[in-house]
């Protein structure tokens, strides 16, 4: 890793200071619009909020591992023999991949049964494409990459099925207002989660050296930027917009009572 | 303790950091939560939420103590000759595990004295057994490991008998929509907790070495997330269903009256 440039290991180090920045302020959005919906997804927008938390705490710790991996001084750089900890991310992955997949169903407000089962189901199929990608990951080794990638891929297709047919009805039987955004959501899941497979890819296609090392983290920043924060937007517009076309439902009720 | 190698010292390192996140998003989940249980049950989540924030402090404390234990430099690790501070765990637990049980039985809705006499009782065996784990856990000597091992087992055994026979008969009267999960909780509490003794005795069946340092710290972090956080939000899906049914009770009581 030490053939980084000076250049290189500034872009990557101010990308993980402004995803600090981003999932702070993310979190404080989502919990602060608590107040703005109906109970019914106060649940959701915690869970928003605490996908963001956990990035934030772990972009922490991946800055200060960065910054203990290298020393800059006089415009040269130097490798401080203290490995770079990529295990932060997955560690990050197994804890909010699982919950961004249960806002969206909390989101939805299906019924109690259905949203026990899709949760578990899309959860443990989170979890399980997670710990696959990690032996992976921490191979120097193409081939022994390409096989825990695809091992991984399984569990990947296998939500990207879900959320397209098991999910398909819930989503049409969502109100007109929201069912746009639903759908929007779905897309940004399956979008932004494809980032990862192919940023994976990126040191066994010829990228190198500090070029691949920055790409490959500047690529997980993006990624998790559009996946956790703008999807947490989704879900929070989804959410007031719910609440306020059940609230007016609600109150025209009590007036029809 | 130098015997540790590089691969199962950054396994506990990143055990450790996955906790923190754990605990961190599980303490923010329980008091976000506060606001969608009846007054009735927040004392409950207050708690449930106390025991995760002392387990993060601890957990934070840990990673110090590990990360100033080793130097990992090129691939190769030393230990510094600081000892790493095991007492963190049972000073944690003497704080966490009575409110473990307080927070069971506060979900349950006993009667004032029940509760009372019930959380003193399963409070004070608690940290009894703690006490007693303590002097087995710093000795090196296996006879010295086994006593206290046994002495703490009484305690433990007596809580197992109150969890089971005591609160039998308030289990029978918990409504029919949480009885299931109220009996989960006490058996989710009996099994998590058997972990730890089991976790105690790695070192005195043969286990040694950086396995049996690593065995021990993982299986100590593994156990408080179960009996800390998974535990948690059981009371929290508890209050929550307790909080709609009775909420439903007494809107339907006042529009009979």
């Amino acid at each position: 890793m030490s053939e980084i440039s000076v250049a290189q290991y500034e872009l990557v180090y101010n990308a993980f200071s402004f995803t600090i920045a981003t999932m702070g302020a993310a979190t404080l959005f989502f919990w602060l619009g608590r107040s703005q919906v109906s109970d019914a997804y106060k649940p959701a927008l915690t869970i928003t909020g605490l996908v963001t938390a956990i990035a934030l705490y772990h972009y922490v710790r991946i800055l200060q591992s960065w910054d203990a991996s290298y020393d800059v001084v006089n415009g040269q750089i130097t490798a401080t023999g203290i490995a770079f900890n990529q295990a932060y991310r997955y560690v990050d992955w197994l804890l909010t991949v699982p919950l961004l997949l249960i806002e969206l169903i909390l989101v939805m407000r299906l019924s109690s049964a259905d949203t026990w089962s899709k949760g578990t189901r899309l959860g443990v199929l989170a979890a399980l494409m997670i710990v696959l990608g990690y032996p992976g990951e921490i191979s120097s080794d193409s081939s022994t990459r390409w096989l825990w990638w695809a091992a991984a891929m399984v569990p990947f297709a296998w939500i990207v099925y879900e959320l397209f047919v098991g999910l398909g009805k819930s989503i049409a039987a969502q109100p007109d207002n929201v069912r746009g955004l639903v759908n929007t959501a779905r897309w940004l899941t399956v979008i932004s989660w494809s980032f990862y497979p192919v940023v994976f890819v990126f040191p066994m296609i010829g990228l190198t050296g500090g070029t691949a090392a920055a790409a490959v983290e500047v690529g997980y920043t993006v990624a998790d930027i559009v996946a956790k924060a703008v999807f947490g937007v989704v879900i929070y517009m989804i959410a007031v917009r719910k609440s306020q076309a059940e609230g007016v439902a609600a109150s025209r009720g009590a007036v029809a009572a």
